[in-house]
C-alpha cells in the first residue's frame, strides 16, 4: 500500500497485519457501529415496534454504509455518530428514518461496538496466532527436552537443565496468558442504557413497562454476543478494557522475556542457537558477515513502545460523573496496540519455526562448568548425611579452587575430611554429585509434562 | 512513632496502616521467610527424613528469629537468605543445623513467603478494609436512591438520574474489584524447585523416587497453604504477581475517580455534597473559612505516585534465562503499594461515611436545566411516532431557545408543527416529556438492584 | 485520504497535521536519510576524494529516490540502510557507485537524519504553530487583564485575581517551554564514526592523517546543520533525544492543564466562557442542546495517549555494549508524538480563539463568595496590627458565620472586639478588606508584565 | 536503626543513604519550612515593619522547632503548616506572635522550601556523589584506554575498539547529565505570591508601594538563595521540577545501561571484568562457588521501581485552576527518589572501583572474530580503490567462510578477483585490513580526549 509511506504511524508502514483491518481501523470501526445500529432495529421488530420490512430496509444500509460516507458527514457535523446515524438515514425511506438511532446515545453504539470488534479481534485473528506460537513452542519444548544446557541466573552457569526444559517456561506462560486474554474478551461489556446510563429514553419509550428497558438491552446485546455492562454512566465501566489491555500487555512481555533470552544465547560467545537467515539478507550494512538478531530486538523494541500504554488505560479508569470525553481519542489507539501485538506474535513464530539449536556448542558450554556443579550436590547430601557446616565448607573449596585453578570437582575430591560422609551415598548420588550431566533433576520430564499438559488444554480452544 | 520523622519514605510518616505491619514490612517478611522455612522442615520431618524433635526445634527457631539477627547476620555474609539461614542455625542443635534449608535454593523461600504474606494481607487487612467502604457505598446508594440530581456529560447538564444511582456504579465497579483482587491473591504462586526449577537439588535427596521432588513442593506449599506454580525458573514466572498488581492498581483507579467526583460536586457553585468537619480543623492556613476537599485530593495524589508502578510490573515480568536480580529490589516495594492503597481505602470509607448531600442544593441545581430536558425525550418521542427528522428539528429548535434566552420547552410547547405528533403520546409520556423530574428512568430501581445484588454477593466473603 | 480509513493509527485518520508529512512520515525519512548520504557524498568532495560530477551523480541520485524505491529493495534485502544505499547506486554510474555510503555505517545515517528531520519539524512547522497559540494566549490575558473573577483553589473560591492573570500562567510557562524545546532541538547530534564508534572505517580511509575522521565527521555534519555527539558508539548517545521528548511532552502537559481548567469554567454551574460553536455542529447525537467542550477533551485525551511515552525514551537510554537494536522500532514512532503534539497545539489555537468570556457570569460568581473573602485580609490586618491571634479569630468568625448562614463580612463588621485594630487600618486598606472587588492585589499588572515580557522574548525567534 | 525493620518502604531498611537525612525526611522538610518562615521575618524586618528582636525570636524560634512538636499540632488542626505556624508562635512573645507566617499561603512556604532542600540536597551531597563516580570512570577509561577489546553490536562481535574508549561513552554521558542536574537544580523555583498568585496579601499589607509586593518575594527568596517563579498561582509553575525529576530520572538510566553492559561483560562465557569479592561475602545459598552481580542487579532493579516517577511528574503538571491539591502527597516522594538515585550512584562508584578487568580474556575473545573483522575494512578500501560492488562481494564471501568453516579471512586472502584492488593499498591499509588488531580507529585517543575534557569540566564544579 505505496500511500501508506505518507502516513505517520510506522504500524501501517511497517508493523500491519492484514487480517486485522476487518477489526482495528477506522473503516471496520464505522462497520461495527453500524451493525450495532442494525440490532437496536432487529431489537425493535423483535418487539414489534418496527416493522420488519423497514428493519430490513436499515439493516441493509447499515450493511452498505461506508467510512467514506460518515467522514463526508462529520465534515457537517462535527459529530461522529450522528454522522453515522445520518449516513444509515439517507439510505433509507422516511419511514424508516424515525427508527435509526432510535432512544440510543452514541457510547450505547461505541462502547458495543468496541467490545464486539476487539472480543472478534481476538477470536478470530489473535487467538489463533497466538496458538501458532504455542504449538511452535511445545515442538521445540519436547524435541530439546533432553537437550543438555547449563542454567543460568545472573548471567553466571548455575545448575543443569535442558533446552527443552528452558523452552517449557515460555510454553506454560503463554499458555496462561491465552486464556487470560481470551477471558478478557469475553468479559468486554456493552451497553444500551442512554444518556447517563439510567435507561431514560427506553423507559419513555416502553412506557408502562418497567423490565422492558433493560430486556431491550439484554435482546441488544445478545444480538450481537456481547455481554452488557452490570450498570452504566454513559460509557460502560472502565475496567473490563483495562483487564482486556492488561491481558494484551501482560502477553506482550512474556514475548519481551522471549526475545531476550534467545538473544543472549545468540552472543557470539554463546552461540547455542541461531536464526536461519534468508537468501540474500543483509546483516549489517557494513559488516556483511554478521547475524543480527534483528527480528528479536523488533519485538523487544516495539514492547518497549507499546507496553506503557497499560498508563493510559489507568488513566482512562476515570471518567467525570456520568462521562467526560478524555477517554475518546485515547481509546480509539487500543485497535493500534492489538495490530503490534498480533504482529510480534506472529513474527516471533517465524523466528521460533527458524531457531536451529547448536546442541555441540550447548554441551561445550555446559563443560566449562561441569567441574564446578558439584558445588549444590555435594552440600546437599553432605548436609542431609550430617555435615554440620557443609555450605561453609563448599565456600571455602570453591575459593580454594578459584585460586588453585582448579574445578571445584578436583579440589573436592581428594578431601579427605568428607569421606566419612561420602561412603553413605548411594552409587546414583556419588554419580549424580560428581557427573554434572546427570545432575539434571526432572528437567525432561517436566518439559514433557508441560507440553502434553498445554496441547491438552488448547485441544478445547 | 517518631524515629519515622527521619525516614525517608512519606508512607512511613504519612500514610501508615499499622495492621500491615505483620504483612508489609522488613520484619514481616523475614517472618514469613522463616515460616517457610519451617514448613520445609516438617515436610522432611513428614517424609520420614527428619526426626521430629529436630524439626521442633528448626520450626521453634523460625518462629524466634527476628530482623535484627538476620541483619546483623547479613553485614557478614552480604546475602539476606543465607544469613536468615545462619540465624536459624544459631538457634538449633548440630544435629538440625544440616536440615535447615536443606536443598532449598533462595527463591524457594523468597517467592513463597511473599506469596503467602501479600495473600494475608489482602485477606485479613485489604478485604475487609474493602468491604467496609463497600458497605458504606451500598448504604449511601440505598439511601440517596431517589435523590433527584441532574446527570453530567462532559461536565454539562444531561438527563436526570438519582445520586444514589450515581453512586451505584462505585458500588458495582468497587463489588468487581474486590472479587478481581480476592481471586488474584489466591493465584498467587510458590516453588519449590531449586535453583533452575529443574528440582535438580530434590531429584538427588530423593534419589529413587521420581515423584517425590514435585510431592515435596507440594507438600511444602499445601503447609502453607499456598498455591505451586506449574513450572518455575529459580523464581516464579512472573504472571500472577503481575496480575496481583494489575487488581490492585485497578481498583486504585476506582478511587481515584471517586474523589474526582466528590471533590467537584463540592466546587462551590454546586455544593451538592460536603464532608462533616472535625472540630478545630484547619481548612487553610490563610483561607480560614474555606473547607477543601483535601481527604479525596490526597488520595487522588497517592494513587498518581502509585499508579505508574504498573510499569515496573511489567518490566519485572522480564528476566534472562533462569532469572537475573533485576526484579529483587524492585518486587521489595510491592509491600508499600498495598500499604498505601488500603490506607486510601479506609480514608475514604472515613469520608464516604461523612458525607452530607445537600438535597435541596442538588434539586437547584436541577432545576437550571429542567426547562431544556425536554429536548432528548421529545426528540425519542416524535421520531417513535413518526417524524422524519425529529433530532434535526429539536436542534434547531434547541439554538433557537438560546438565542431567544428562554427554555426549550417554553420554545416547543408552543410549535405548532408537533401538535400532529403530540397528540398520540400517552398522558405519562406527556409527562415525562414536559416535566424532567419524571424523565428519571430506572435510575432509583437500579440503584435498589446493584445494592441488593453486592450485598448478597459480599455476604458470602 | 480515503485509503487512510484502511490505516491501523488514529492519527492518520483523525489527527494529522500535513504540513508534517514532509519530517515525520516514512517517506521523510527516506529523504532525509537520503539527504546524509548525499551530504557524504559532499564531504569526499570536499576533500578530494570524490570527483566533483560523480559527487553530483550521487546528490542528484540521493534527492529523487523515493520511499517506494527503497521498499523494494528491501523486500530483497531485508536491510532497510543497503535497501537505500541500493537505490541510490541503481540510479548513479558504476563509477560513483562505490562511494555511496562508503566507510558509514547505518546508524551514521539514520541517527543525522533524524536528528535533523526532528529539527526542522520543530522549527519549521511545530514553534510556529506553539507561537501562533502563545499570541492567542497573549491577547487573552492582555484583554482579559482587568476582568475580575474569583480565583480557586481546591475547587473552592479562594481570593480575588483577574481571568488575563489566570491566562498569564499559560502564557509564562508556555513560552519557557517554547524555548526548551528549541534549545532541546538544537541539541540533537548526529555522528559519522562508523560501526563501533571508534572512527575504525575513516581511520582507515584517511590513512596517515589522525585528526581526518573527527574533522570529517564534523564536515559532514556541519554541511547538514547538525551538531555532531561528543563521542558515540554505533549510535548517537540517547540522552539529547530523552531530553528533546521530555520536552515535548512536557509541553503537552501545559495544553492538558489548560484543557481541564477551561473545560471546568465551562460547567454548567460555572459556565464564565464558552467556545463559539460552528453552524450545524452537532452537541450530542441525543441531546441537541449541549455545548460539549469535546475539543479541550481530545487534547486532554490524546496527552493521556501519548503523555505514557516518557516510559520508553527512558527504556531507549538502554543500549547493551556498542548498541543493541531494541531502540529502532520504538524510535520510529516519534514522529508520531510530533504530529500528534503538533495537532493539539493547532486545535487548541482554534479554541483559544473561539473562546467568549461571560464577563457578567464571571462577577455573578465572584460574588457568591465576595462576603467571605474578608477573611485573609482582615487576618492579615488584624495580626499587622497586633492581634495575637487573629488567624483563630477569623476562624471561629467563619464558622459562626456559616452556621448563622451569613457572610462573614456581616459577622465581622459587628464584631467589637476588633475595633481597636480596624481604627489603625488606613482607609485603602478598610476599603480592601470590606469590598472584595478592590482585594485583588497585582492581578492586572502582572498579567500586563508577563504578556509583554513574552512578546518581546518571542519577537526575537 | 532498628526501628526501621518495621517500615513499609525498604528504602529506609536497605537503600538508605544518611547524609541525605538532613535534606529528604519530614524532619529536614519540617526545618526548611521553619527556614522559609524566618526568612520571610527577616525581610520583614528589612523593611522595618518587625523590630529587630521581634524577629530575633522568630528566627531563633523556627531554627529549634522540631517535626515532633509540628506533628503535635498537626493531630488538632489537621493542616501541616498552620501546625508548624502555631508550634513557632508557641516559642515565642505575644508580640512575635502575629508576625509569623504574616502574608504568606502554605505554598509559599511548601514550595520554596522543597525548591531549597532539594538544591541543597543536589549541591551537597548528590553533585559530589556523581562527581566521584565520574572520576572513578575517567581513571578506568584512561587506565584501560589501549586495552583491545571487540565492540558488539547486537550482542555479536562486531569491530575492534578498547575497553577505555567503551568506559569513556559512559564519562561523557555522566558527564553531561551532571551538568543538566545541576542546572536543573539552580532552576527550582520559589515563590511569596499569596493564595492565588496575585499578591492579594503583600498588596494590602504594603498598601501605597505598588512594587513592594514583588521586591518583598525577591527579598525572601534572595535570602535563602532560590529563585522565584515569573508567576504563580498558588504553586509555584510546575515545570522546574518535572524539569529536575527528568533530570534525576535520565541519568538513573544512564547507570542502568552501565549495569547492563557490565554485568553481561561478566556472564561466564565472556569473563572479561569481575569484581572483587570481599571476604566471608555468601554468592548464592546453594551454589557458592558463584559470583554474581548483585549490585549491579539491584541498581537496575531500583531504576525499574522509580524510572516510571516520570509519569507521575506529568501528572503533577495539572492543577486546576489557581491549585487542587492532588500533587502534594505525590511529591512528597520526590525527596524519596533522590536517596535511592544517591545510594545507586554510591554502590556503582564502589562498584566500579573493585572492577577488574580480564584483558587477557578480553583479547581471547577478541580472537575468536579477528579472523573475520577484515569484511569492513576490506568492502571499504576495495569501494574506495573502484570496486564497484565491494559490500556484494564480501557478503559472498563471508557466507562462504561460514560454510567451509574458515575465517573470512582465510577465504579473501586467496581471492584471485580482488588482487587489482589489493595492489594499491597502502602497507599501512594492508596491515590494518588483515591484522584486526590495528583496525581500532581512534579509540584510544579519543578515550584520552573525553577523559581529559571531562576532567577539565569538572575541575570548575
Amino acid at each position: 500500500m505505496n500511500e501508506l509511506s505518507a502516513a505517520f504511524s510506522p504500524t501501517d508502514y511497517r508493523y500491519a497485519v492484514p487480517e486485522l483491518r476487518d477489526f482495528c481501523t477506522e473503516a471496520a470501526f464505522v462497520k461495527y457501529k453500524a451493525r450495532v445500529e442494525a440490532a437496536v432495529a432487529r431489537a425493535f421488530a423483535k418487539r414489534g415496534i418496527l416493522r420488519e420490512e423497514l428493519c430490513d430496509e436499515i439493516v441493509e444500509a447499515a450493511s452498505k454504509v461506508t467510512a467514506e460516507e460518515v467522514r463526508a458527514e462529520e465534515q457537517k457535523t462535527r459529530h461522529d455518530i450522528r454522522a453515522l446515524v445520518n449516513a444509515i438515514r439517507n439510505r433509507v425511506s422516511d419511514e424508516a428514518k424515525p427508527f435509526v438511532h432510535l432512544s440510543a446515545t452514541s457510547y450505547d453504539i461505541v462502547d458495543t461496538a468496541n467490545a464486539l470488534r476487539y472480543k472478534n479481534a481476538v477470536q478470530k485473528v489473535i487467538l489463533p496466532e497466538m496458538l501458532a506460537l504455542e504449538r511452535v513452542w511445545i515442538e521445540l519444548a519436547r524435541r530439546e527436552k533432553e537437550t543438555l544446557q547449563i542454567g543460568r541466573t545472573h548471567g553466571q552457569h548455575a545448575e543443569p537443565l535442558t533446552f527443552g526444559f528452558a523452552i517449557s517456561q515460555y510454553v506454560s506462560r503463554w499458555g496462561s496468558r491465552i486464556l487470560r486474554l481470551r477471558e478478557a474478551s469475553e468479559n468486554l461489556v456493552g451497553k444500551f442504557s442512554g444518556a447517563v446510563g439510567a435507561y431514560n429514553a427506553t423507559s419513555l419509550l416502553f412506557d408502562g413497562d418497567p423490565d422492558a428497558p433493560e430486556e431491550f438491552e439484554r435482546e441488544v446485546l445478545s444480538l450481537l454476543g456481547v455481554k452488557p455492562a452490570a450498570v452504566s454512566t454513559q460509557i460502560v465501566p472502565p475496567e473490563p478494557l483495562c483487564d482486556f489491555v492488561h491481558a494484551v500487555v501482560s502477553s506482550f512481555s512474556v514475548l519481551a522475556n522471549f526475545c531476550d533470552d534467545i538473544r543472549h544465547l545468540q552472543r557470539t560467545e554463546i552461540a547455542e542457537v541461531r536464526e536461519r537467515v534468508a537468501e540474500g539478507q543483509v546483516g549489517s550494512s557494513t559488516m556483511p558477515h554478521k547475524r543480527n538478531p534483528a527480528g528479536l530486538e523488533g519485538v523487544k523494541s516495539l514492547w518497549k513502545r507499546f507496553m506503557p500504554q497499560v498508563v493510559t488505560t489507568h488513566l482512562d479508569q476515570i471518567s467525570e460523573h456520568q462521562r467526560d470525553l478524555t477517554n475518546s481519542a485515547s481509546q480509539r489507539y487500543t485497535q493500534e496496540l492489538l495490530v503490534v501485538f498480533a504482529y510480534c506474535v506472529r513474527r516471533l513464530t517465524g523466528i521460533s519455526k527458524r531457531l536451529e539449536v547448536d546442541r555441540a556448542r550447548m554441551l561445550a558450554n555446559f563443560q566449562i562448568s561441569a567441574g564446578d556443579i558439584v558445588a549444590e550436590p555435594l552440600y546437599i547430601l553432605l548436609s542431609y548425611y550430617g555435615h554440620p557446616d557443609a555450605h561453609e565448607f563448599v565456600r571455602r573449596k570453591s575459593l580454594q579452587a578459584y585460586e588453585e585453578r582448579k574445578s571445584l570437582r578436583e579440589v573436592v575430591e581428594r578431601a579427605d575430611e568428607i569421606l566419612p560422609y561420602l561412603r553413605n551415598f548411594t552409587s546414583e548420588q556419588r554419580a549424580k554429585v560428581f557427573d554434572a550431566e546427570k545432575y539434571v533433576g526432572r528437567a525432561a520430564e517436566k518439559a514433557e509434562q508441560v507440553a502434553s499438559y498445554w496441547e491438552e488444554v488448547l485441544k478445547g480452544l
